[in-house]
């Protein structure tokens, strides 16, 4: 597997482990982290969190540090004393003083023009002083937490500057979404990319794809033997693939609205949820077999009839309405949106995978900012029986088919629906759950999980490069073909706080299914 | 269906229904129940009780009425005063000073000698009687509550006196186990039965068939699409079925004595439960067709090898332990037991389904007294999982197969054990529960439910003559085999309150498998 490859390469790996919920994790080898924008949203509100507390967790090593880059001009207590206040407030149960001043000890900080190639040379020479003192041993992690246009001059900048390689260590580099945002854009920063990191280096995040939930999809289907025989078109009706926020666009909305919901969680979260929900079974466990089988899914995928565009997608916008006791403005009455915006803040469609395992089995998708539930789940739902046994005796009413939920948040955890006996003497049948949940004791969160496999050089979380292509191979056209004509939009056309625009619901009754409740 | 038919034949159902657990149950048409043995601990301890509790919860019409004849010598007042007071301890909740008063007007008790056909005239007359005070319109149970070295006496005076005829009503007969003591007794019983009823009239009762689970059975594989593609060999590996008291011999001494575990509990309740588990889907939901399957069960059952016993049977008897704190004698030390008593308390064996669906697939059948631990359950164990797909990732451990758990008590529900992934980095699995509890709220007890059955002339979860009759013929030369020569038996052979003896164990253990705890 990917790690056990790396393994080979590199003498770092402390080959310690650390017993969290029973089960044993690896602690990552000595390494080196530089963080681009460590000034900024991300870095300050997630990255660095999260490596504090994997720290206090005992989950990092003995030898490492922490170097923050960042065009802000500040000094090393100033950005210290920054992230002690983020740290201290998103984690205030795992804040020590003692054990702050430890982690602080290995924090440091470096002004850099992510522009110039000049940032480089100093850079480099920090890190080699650093490398020294704390004995990283020469593993290096990039982690870009910067705009996403300037991705490409860091990149570049890394490259030319001779600090993409690997020697001695590993080098490796991690980029958030969005990766481009169609297919030349994506395929423009996978060149450049490429021109400075082999594919092994490289660490594309989805942070969906790190949630307990999604992994275990691949645990559930194949460390489990009671589903894989049902799970194909001769027992499955359909799937629901369904992402929901409560939240508007919050501080997003310069990115937001030149990107909706289709390239913000469709062209990645979702279509990742459907890969590992329809894939086969890998040869391997292992990260290049995974990616592969993920990457067969999403080439069997049927190409979108852009001609009958309403056959199979729905886009709405959110108007005024309620959150709960709270009145919540419209989209377009949101601060940095255009009062005629036509980007669509949800989306709703139907795809098929033209394989021999999913041949008519129509996957649905929804996605939705200002929608009635916080969620995101798949749900499986089966076919009906095949002959209903018992309908002279329950009269009325039927059997409802079989549904086997898996939660990705916020409950994570496996609800399988199905009908048994009402207590009683006459027959009567009534659906009930079978219910599992996870403990949340100390579990990772996204991040912290994201960061040790990035450390521990295990890629199976992170999309390779010809999936990041597929995926915008597959919605390119469509994006396109939506944008190109916004005149017949009726936005806003769903209130805050609704499941969504009308027609999404009548998607599903046309076919004669119908949505679970948000 | 059985109660279609009946309602075709009897004009008396009154076709009135009453919702308990959101589910509507039809309330029977009047009748006149007659308990043979009403002086009775059977009588007074379980039927009485439960129709009074059935008159509490308005599942019992207006017009009926109950009539206790025994040979116990007391007058009507006294009778319901006895009855009266086994009420209310048994269910002092539902019990009410007026609900009473209207109950006790329809309690009435007769003297009889149930070995002389002269007793019957007069409890003829006084039915005649009472049904016209009571417009019972020809209904008429009679449930033998009586000792089964009566049996035939009674249904042969019942039969010549023309009690047993159909005239204008239904005319029902309930027989309690045990029917017969082996295949020749159940045969001369069945045709004294046949002598005075037609088949259709006979409620052989299974207090194990009304148990909530047991019935829920075919629901959970007939009404979900999941279970059944791999209910079957591919799939399952194997099924234990377990019914394990912590209580002795208490009162049954006698009875016991001469029985044993394999005709109390293997003859009749461990085979129906076998039988329900592992039958084809009946080709219609109705009584008759449910026990063609179950009976075809039992004829596919692989005759035993006599000659190595051993190999696949277990007997065991309870030496003094521990039950919770307390101590507690051997079965050789219990009142009315021999002190050298060779009787069986408990038996484990292997048996063979020769058919399509369960060719190689063994079940493990398990039942004794004075175990560890009081339940009743069925556990669908399946196969491994086909390939290791994660050997290399979890190291050591292995993937523990699916299984399938039906509680049939004393918490009665579903289980559904599952691997699942540990929170956490590193791949590691565990075990995991999905877990489905009935509501215990005002559902029906058993005899609520099989009172309630025969009332309105549903045979399902009564035993036919033709299955009884099986089920001996499988047990019969086993038990015979055993019984000829017990000098080998090393009885005691478990401590009370243990999992049973060692020897149970290695059945399994030989076989590569291991039971599930009590």
């Amino acid at each position: 597997m990917g790690r056990a490859e790396f393994r080979t390469t590199a003498a770092s790996v402390s080959g310690k482990f650390r017993k969290i919920d029973e089960c044993e994790l690896e602690i990552p080898g000595p390494f080196c982290l530089v963080i681009f924008g460590a000034s900024g949203d991300l870095a300050q509100r997630k990255i660095l969190p999260s490596l504090y507390r994997l720290y206090r967790h005992e989950l990092l090593p003995e030898h490492f540090f922490i170097l923050g880059a960042a065009r802000t001009d500040m000094g090393e207590d100033a950005f210290r004393l920054a992230v002690r206040e983020k740290v201290e407030s998103a984690f205030p149960e795992d804040f020590s003083g003692t054990g702050w001043d430890e982690f602080a000890a290995r924090l440091y900080y470096l002004r850099v023009d992510y522009e110039k190639a000049e940032s480089c040379p100093p850079l480099g020479e920090r890190i080699d002083f650093l490398e020294e003192r704390h004995y990283t041993r020469g593993n290096r992690i990039f982690y870009l937490a910067i705009p996403p246009d300037v991705y490409e001059p860091v990149i570049a900048n890394l490259g030319s500057s001779g600090l993409s390689r690997e020697e001695g260590g590993y080098t490796h580099i991690v980029i958030e979404k969005p990766i481009g945002r169609d297919l030349e854009s994506a395929k423009r920063l996978n060149v450049i990319i490429g021109g400075s990191f082999r594919e092994s280096q490289v660490y594309r995040m989805d942070h969906y794809l790190a949630k307990e939930t999604v992994q275990n999809i691949i645990m559930l289907r194949f460390a489990n033997l009671i589903f894989e025989p049902i799970w194909n078109r001769s027992y499955i009706d359909h799937v629901q693939i369904t992402a929901s926020e409560t939240v508007g666009v919050e501080h997003r909305a310069g990115y937001y609205e030149r990107a909706g919901v289709l390239r913000d969680m469709f062209q990645n979260h979702l279509l990742q949820l459907l890969a590992l929900t329809a894939m086969e079974p890998p040869a391997l466990f292992e990260a290049e077999r995974v990616r592969d089988e993920k990457m067969k899914v999403l080439c069997s995928i049927r190409g979108f009839d852009l001609d009958s565009l309403s056959e199979f997608l729905v886009l709405g916008q959110y108007g005024r309405g309620r959150i709960g006791n709270l009145e919540v403005p419209g989209y377009r009455e949101e601060q940095g949106i255009a009062g005629a915006s036509m980007t669509p803040t949800f989306a709703a469609m139907r795809v098929f995978i033209d394989n021999w395992r999913w041949n008519g089995v129509p996957f649905y998708l929804r996605s939705g900012k200002r929608l009635a539930g916080r969620k995101a789940e798949i749900s499986v739902h089966f076919k009906r029986v095949p002959h209903l046994l018992f309908s002279s005796a329950i009269g009325r009413g039927g059997i409802e088919p079989n549904v086997l939920v898996i939660r990705v948040q916020p409950k994570e955890g496996v609800n399988l629906l199905f009908e048994t006996k009402t207590p009683g003497s006459r027959v009567c049948l009534s659906s009930a759950h079978m219910d599992f949940s996870y403990r949340k004791t100390s579990s990772l969160t996204d991040y912290e999980r994201v960061l040790l496999d990035c450390m521990q050089g295990d890629q199976m979380l992170f999309v390779r490069e010809d999936g990041v292509e597929a995926a915008w191979k597959l919605f390119t056209p469509l994006i396109d073909r939506t944008e190109s004509d916004v005149t017949a939009r009726n936005f806003p056309n769903y209130a805050a706080g609704s499941d969504g625009p009308r027609e999404a619901g009548l998607l599903l009754e046309k076919d004669g299914r119908r949505w679970r409740k948000i």
